[in-house]
């Protein structure tokens, strides 16, 4: 599927491929790339698993008798894609009821793979194959930490957030879903954000789960559903934050 | 020299390099891939330029006898390199005292090289290569703005930056150097930074002329020597975020 969907992204990416806008107001772009991905993807589930669910941001959701749940995010940060940034991603996990059993998140243009669950917990890149392991930190002074856009969330939510980000080492921006692959890949030590939907959050929950980190919600419940995010690199940072954002 | 960089900074990406603070306030990080890489280019002029002078971020200024001075920073976006993002790059312009002749912009980990100058403007990366372009937007309301850190500069500073971007289609940050490679590739529209030195400013100045877009400081004088830049796709652009940002 992943490799599917690198064919469509890669078609239309840097060619000054049109962005429709989803909302009626604020902008939320969807190109050709992202529709044509999905499309892919959901050929090739047609084929291999026509009786599992699926849930995919651009096409909605298809029911299934499996159990199973395939939920893809084409192109996460399209905003990135349309920019000719290359850290937007394809997502692809599949869920059962209790979250996702197995993710990935792919940069088709870097050529790069970070793949969770299972017993697998490895990334394929430029420099090869490496396995994931989160970092060790334990202290928010040590800490890196990421998120996409500097205004997260409501005013409560990213004041929340800039609370936490004042007291790391590190504050950095605009990488979407590659964040949470850095996460995994032992790079850096919090990603948090704001108003995901399941098709955002799903992948990397797996991913950095199956590297040994935390993903939850601001009051640690689970948040393969959607909501708003705070991955970990280990339970000393992952306690730290949420005592801060834990009341936003 | 990018070849003989491209060594060095890979060689310390993502293996959890120790970084040294060069500020006594605030964090301003190196780590030996800059360095090395720094001292691999000055290799290959010591060789081949041995009379030209040398300005380098990280071991200062060598004086020639040419009137050519090449301006090296080894890894552009310290913070993006320790933090695993593949958005840092490796900075080289040839000057003479008018300013760059010819520069180039590389990314090592994703294999992407931008080139300007001396009639050349082209890219070479995972897809092939292709020529430099900027894009013909004319109106802010168009626009992709980049800036690497929110906080731009000066609260002055800061806030006329965000007066350009407010009238703009769409904000990022986060890129380094890697937005004025953009810029020049035609992906996005401007690029407005604060408080930069000759060695950030080079080289993308460099790139960006030479495929055809402008850059000067945000009063419209030469920019070559550090300051404030303003990088724009087209004269229109270029007037209509300067009105903005001149009196900051």
């Amino acid at each position: 599927m992943a490799d599917a969907a690198r064919v469509e992204t890669l078609r239309h990416f840097r060619v000054g491929v049109a962005s429709d806008n989803k909302l009626a107001e604020g902008f939320d772009p969807v190109t050709e790339g992202d529709r044509a991905a999905e499309r892919a993807m959901r050929a090739v589930l047609a084929e291999r698993r026509p009786e599992d669910a699926i849930l995919g941001e651009e096409y909605g959701a298809q029911p299934g008798i499996t159990g199973l749940t395939w939920v893809l995010d084409p192109i996460d940060g399209t905003r990135a894609y349309i920019s000719g940034t290359p850290t937007w991603g394809v997502l692809i996990s599949v869920n059962s009821e209790e979250g996702p059993i197995m993710g990935l998140i792919d940069q088709p243009y870097i050529g790069e793979r970070f793949e969770g669950g299972a017993g697998l917990a490895a990334m394929t890149g430029p420099l090869g194959t490496a396995p994931l392991k989160v970092k060790a930190t334990r202290d928010l002074a040590d800490a890196t930490i990421f998120t996409t856009f500097p205004e997260v969330g409501s005013t409560a939510e990213g004041a929340a957030f800039h609370a936490v980000a004042s007291r790391c080492k590190l504050t950095r921006y605009g990488m979407d879903c590659y964040a949470y692959a850095l996460l995994a890949a032992g790079q850096v030590d919090l990603v948090i954000e704001a108003g995901l939907s399941s098709y955002d959050i799903s992948a990397p929950i797996a991913v950095i789960e199956a590297a040994g980190g935390i993903v939850t919600d601001w009051q640690g419940g689970k948040v393969h559903e959607g909501g708003n995010a705070l991955a970990a690199a280990t339970p000393e940072l992952h306690a730290a934050a949420m005592e801060i954002l834990s009341d936003a």
